[in-house]
């Protein structure tokens, strides 16, 4: 885990984009070297109800769970590439601590509880597990 | 762009995972509105020379590139899920204060040059652009 976002960026109110912010690299290491990255596709990603009911199930869960370190809720943002896959309706972008945190989430009652409400509502799922490689 | 987690978590010097860290939620949102996850299949990832090649060029990419917010460099977790795709060589899970901060990413030279290098490297390239929608 790397708090070096914490020790450079906010305190010497800089933007990241300065060049002054560090000599070295612009960027900062995200917050947990484990990355659980779903993709979510809807059965009727037009159909408010259903967005409305997933939405609030997947805040009570991740607003409850005790093992996610960071979290990023997205839909696609539309950039219109060939490599760039929108056809998901909903990301959900966690990051823990290590992959031992990611294991006891999977166990957490609230995880569970969000699947049994919201899983009928998907028609697809899709996970990638990353594990940093970097300066750890 | 959110700062939550730099207020809350090294000042204290508390784990994320207490109860006490936050009463109300024991998760923080990742910094930057505009995630940009990239999954990479290299032609031969079994050969050591190549995967050199890759990490440097990333790295020195990623180390020069003045938009990137966080970064995330991995390779699979292994975690054996039916859900989960593991077959990838590496992911570059990278976050952007908004949509105009990687749309100057991929205008950026180093940017260019990274693909030049090594875009000769990989069989596949696949990118999910997610742009949050909790508490902008």
């Amino acid at each position: 885990m790397s708090f070096l976002a914490c020790k450079e960026a906010p305190d010497k109110n800089v933007s990241l984009e300065s060049p002054t912010a560090n000599t070295e690299t612009h960027t900062v290491k995200a917050q947990g070297d484990f990355a659980h990255s779903v993709y979510i596709w809807l059965h009727n990603p037009n159909r408010t109800e259903d967005r409305m009911a997933f939405e609030s199930s997947l805040m009570r869960f991740i607003n409850a769970s005790v093992n996610i370190q960071t979290t990023h809720i997205g839909v696609p943002a539309n950039t219109d590439r060939d490599v760039v896959d929108n056809s998901y309706t909903y990301s959900l972008l966690l990051t823990f601590k290590d992959k031992a945190a990611q294991d006891r989430y999977q166990e957490e009652p609230v995880h569970k509880q969000f699947i049994e409400e919201s899983s009928k509502l998907w028609k697809k799922i899709l996970i990638y597990d990353s594990e940093n490689i970097f300066d750890k």
